[in-house]
């Protein structure tokens, strides 16, 4: 079975995030053993170096990091690869074939990951060309997880 | 002031969903007036005729795009345009410096949008190369057009 941990730096903080992460959970159930890393984002103000503050998170998701068995590092990135579902389906079939079955997803905070993350990352995956919330893009990740899991068992689903 | 109205087929069927898009309408209020015109969409089933459920969709959009007064029509389209959130914001005060000022978006249904909507369209959109849900490209949409304000007014917008 596929185990898949998720870093992410920083909370889901409305209630409405929150539901629908729950709601996606719970559809992946069947599907995959999931463990939320959830660390708490650096505070920032424009006065502060914008390297120090990644390089502090990275530090704290190198901790995180230590503790899973076999991460296969997939790094979200705004200028990493963008795939089609269909493609994205296929690259966890590939790996799943390779019996890497242990992915681990890291999610950045508002100023995206440090350089020392990105470079550990088998795979650096960009959601869209569009920035948005590290909430929004939470949820995004768990529906095209969800997705991939309907291509590659042939089931339907109509979105 | 900027006039919004979105055709959309189907609704938001989870809670957290219209949560969340009350949230990012209640963020536009002083940015924009919107209008949703919620349209039903056809139901189908394997052995229809994708191609006469997407004319009947579209015969309902035009008779919704008939009652709106210069409509600048921008179509979701998963073979339209990237933006980069910042080419977005820079398209729609384009558009405003123009006194193009009542932007009309579309999202379709699950089988995507009729030829002939498409070709009326001025803009066709692609949000992600990724396929997603059409409830949350709507509350994606209203993200994007919030931070396009955002970033029209030079605010601040940590995400």
């Amino acid at each position: 079975m596929l185990h898949i941990d998720l870093i992410v730096l920083g909370k889901l903080k409305e209630a409405f995030w929150q539901e629908a992460e729950a709601e996606y959970l719970k559809r992946l159930k069947p599907w995959a053993k999931i463990i939320i890393h959830q660390l708490r984002e650096e505070s920032f103000s424009e006065k502060d170096n914008i390297e120090n503050i990644k390089q502090k998170e990275a530090e704290k998701i190198l901790a995180a990091l230590d503790k899973i068995k076999d991460a296969h590092v997939i790094a979200l990135d705004e200028h990493g690869k963008n795939f089609s579902s269909i493609d994205f389906a296929k690259q966890i079939n590939q790996l799943t074939n390779q019996q890497i079955n242990n992915l681990t997803f890291i999610i950045g905070g508002p100023l995206g990951l440090h350089e020392s993350i990105l470079k550990l990352a088998k795979l650096k995956l960009s959601l869209s060309s569009m920035t948005f919330t590290h909430q929004m893009a939470r949820v995004f990740l768990w529906e095209q997880i969800y997705r991939a899991m309907m291509i590659n068992t042939g089931r339907n689903y109509h979105y």
